[in-house]
């Protein structure tokens, strides 16, 4: 492993990138606060009369389809569109992916108008954009037969992308690395966001860093630790996300290299 | 009463009911929260091609008019009539019902396309959708000059649903059962949400309870003992909101079954 | 300065006025509960169907440009209208101008169909409203190299308005009168939606104020005064949030008049 991830936290609060989002409407406030949290720039816009211009101010894209519509699809791919000619990062969030047949026709849809950098997903949701026919429950993980790092290779090769597959075992995988990431807390799945909020720290970290599974991965560190801290003496999940908002903010450097828990090959 | 708010939460946790929600862009993420916290899972879905597919996966529906569109009010439709087929409970929030012609209209539009098997709304909405005049603040209760269980007992029979009023007493009506719900706390009217989130409340309960009225009457409970809890000791109505959710997630049985305060007649 | 901040706080509370927003869905739920934890009535509705409607009960407007799409402005034109025919305040948050040519065009288009009582922005959104060229980040603040007070009482000889530009120092103006602001405190500009959040009590407070620079003055005194209760041994951003909206439920006239830091000229 040749990066630090607490190096590339300190980047990201020094250059404060503009980092564009077009989400859904559920965690559209913790997807700005938590790039705010790292010392970053969110900004959320999604008419398709000025997404392209956005995404060309800003220096990496969000995606994520949780509540997708047919005319903010038609947005991402002018936005995807853009940040492709500008060159800066399109991170994809499949959420809900395996729910519904428009949420499959959707990613395979965005997938082939636009190149994306990074495609972000559960265990099942990513099973569900490789092809494999999957059991889901909405937005939420179902289980997966399958190697997990295998699969998220195989995707990474057909679409040429990293590929990062959230659970409590992290996997960050483009052709020829893989990252295994052993922090975060299991409270992380009792709160509506967190896989959301994941994919903008990613896109934060992915804006400074071209090595996009250096990036991801280090991305899911920083977060994931601020997650460990913030279980310590919470009151339950709720204000589990509060103090996870708060840690990330003052999360030091030290810590980071003291609790990674990474392994990369 | 021959059901048990207690036993219904235990239900609730071991199923995990998938709850579908069409709801407005202000409540969102708390309406997710809520059945999160309760231990189910939530998804939010409104684009016309995919809402009839999600029902068909969910146990519950919620409908809540609070930021209706006109395309929204379509999305509910076709999610009423796909949860009607899939025979899932359906619950209506009408939410600002008197407020406006659109929310009378919709309402009525709604209650006439598909088989709402919940409607649930505080005193002047009710009255509003019973076809009384009443004096509205947006989506804050007015006073109502009628009786309360003998207005919810009326409108549940002319739809042939469960009936729910919110307020400091709550009443809970089918044709020919009324409960009254004693618990909860004022500082409930100072959050805004509390209502949306009551209604995603009774959407868990009632996928898994076929009795809605024992379904809603016990997910009051527990949400409203929740709030209780909530509020001792809190420093706002902020924080409060926060350890409702929280109080709510870590509830427990004996709990509930000591502090519930309801009649049934 | 001939009014009393704490005076108008007490208003607000008695008067409980409705405010209806057509926000952003980023920040709608503070701007909501911003306007409940001043004791008045938040209603959101964004429906060209309705929106017209929803004025003529209301007391205060608030426009906010934060996700705007077409179909939006098309709503806050027709509730703008209905606002000047019921003679109630229109306040505009220029939310991201700058940022793109469908912002500023929005803002003009906005500006030249009904009339906007107060315009209010950061330094370098209310710089572009004005016509000067100024480099912005999304939706946070850029340098502006002019005199704030100069350049809001130029927009508001312009458009007859009020000006409200938010930041450090405060800038509230009209044609004849300059307020400047210092409370405050350097966390809000951590956290997403503290300004509009200021928006939306600006617009409680200009419901039960005619003088629209006292009014604006006065709402951002008692806000920024609870903000800086909130900053007192809070733990981060998300923290501050929860405790800066308990504060302003909480704040007490007396605190108001011995913690106000405001000049008019």
């Amino acid at each position: 492993m040749n990066f630090s991830p607490a190096e590339l936290l300190t980047r990201v609060r020094i250059q404060k990138p503009l980092v564009h989002h077009l989400t859904n409407w559920v965690t559209i406030y913790d997807c700005a606060q938590v790039v705010k949290s790292l010392g970053a720039s969110p900004v959320m816009a999604h008419a398709p009369e000025e997404v392209a211009d956005m995404a060309q101010i800003a220096s990496a894209l969000v995606l994520n389809i949780g509540t997708l519509t047919a005319g903010l699809v038609e947005s991402m791919k002018l936005a995807g569109n853009s940040a492709n000619q500008r060159g800066i990062p399109v991170i994809l969030d499949v959420c809900g992916a395996g729910a519904t047949r428009l949420r499959d026709a959707t990613c395979r849809e965005l997938l082939e108008t636009f190149r994306v950098d990074v495609i972000k997903g559960n265990q099942s949701e990513i099973a569900r954009v490789a092809g494999l026919t999957v059991s889901t429950r909405g937005v939420d993980a179902g289980q997966v037969n399958a190697d997990l790092a295998e699969l998220a290779r195989a995707l990474a090769r057909t679409h040429e992308a990293t590929v990062v597959i959230t659970g409590r075992q992290d996997v960050v995988a483009d052709r020829s690395v893989t990252c295994l990431v052993n922090n975060g807390h299991p409270l992380m799945t009792n709160v509506v966001g967190t896989g959301c909020m994941a994919a903008s720290v990613i896109g934060a970290f992915a804006a400074v860093e071209k090595n996009l599974c250096a990036a991801a991965a280090s991305a899911l560190v920083c977060y994931e630790i601020a997650a460990e801290l913030a279980a310590e003496g919470c009151a339950g999940p709720c204000d589990f996300k509060t103090r996870l908002l708060d840690r990330l903010y003052a999360l030091e450097g030290a810590t980071v290299s003291q609790r990674q828990n990474i392994q990369c090959f």
